[in-house]
């Protein structure tokens, strides 16, 4: 059930360290994503199955900004793929695990998703997504 | 031909952390094992194609002790599959990435390793693996 979907990296730099990660993993990036609502540009690096996702804030108040102001640049989360988003958040509840928000939001990439507490998960900022199927000829 | 095989986490105790993932991922541990000239105890959970491995230190002198003392339990290093670990080297070398040892070494799950610096890597700790194929009899 659990799919690693991607790995996320704060960055301070996306145009710098898009070019450093095409040399690194030998590949290009995919595409340049930008979301709003969390004050962040995305790139993604296809590896395998999952994908990389480098972070750069737009803002101070981005969370990217403050993590890299607090730790450096580095890992920011990890995200794993569920099947039903709602049900999982549920289930994870009802295990003591706290949730980041309530309800699902829209991120990056065309997903749902969910945040746990990295107080919950060994200091690890654990990600739920789905993919938004939305039904052809609404949008 | 970069494949994400899975994610290091470092953590103060292996067992409780199993539970502790075991209930986020909704599935046991496959496997622990001990990779004695690293000084930690892993085990690994299958998620997709990846895997999470976590990690705990045996010994004060262990990477994963200094790390957990300088940043708290967390994620320590993202690992990508290759088909060749020598030839990689060679071409990350020459792209003026600072790799951590000259020669692979064996690491866990049947694997020979190397490490890339953080600081070449914005910060992330990379692991390159390759599967050890031995020859059947040989053993």
């Amino acid at each position: 059930m659990y799919q690693l979907e991607h790995i996320g990296i704060a960055v301070k730099d996306l145009e710098a360290s898009n070019a450093l990660f095409a040399r690194l993993l030998g590949k290009a990036h995919f595409k340049i994503e930008e979301v709003a609502t969390e004050n962040v540009l995305t790139s993604f690096f296809q590896t395998g199955e999952s994908k990389v996702e480098l972070l750069e804030a737009t803002s101070p108040d981005s969370p990217i900004a403050k993590f890299i102001e607090k730790r450096g640049e580095g890992i920011h989360h990890i995200a794993f793929e569920v099947a039903d988003i709602y049900t999982e958040m549920q289930r994870l509840k009802s295990e003591g695990f706290q949730l980041l928000n309530d309800e699902p939001k829209r991120g990056a990439d065309n997903k749902l998703v969910c945040f746990i507490h990295p107080k919950s998960a060994n200091g690890v900022l654990v990600e739920l997504c789905q993919e938004i199927k939305e039904a052809r000829g609404e949008g």
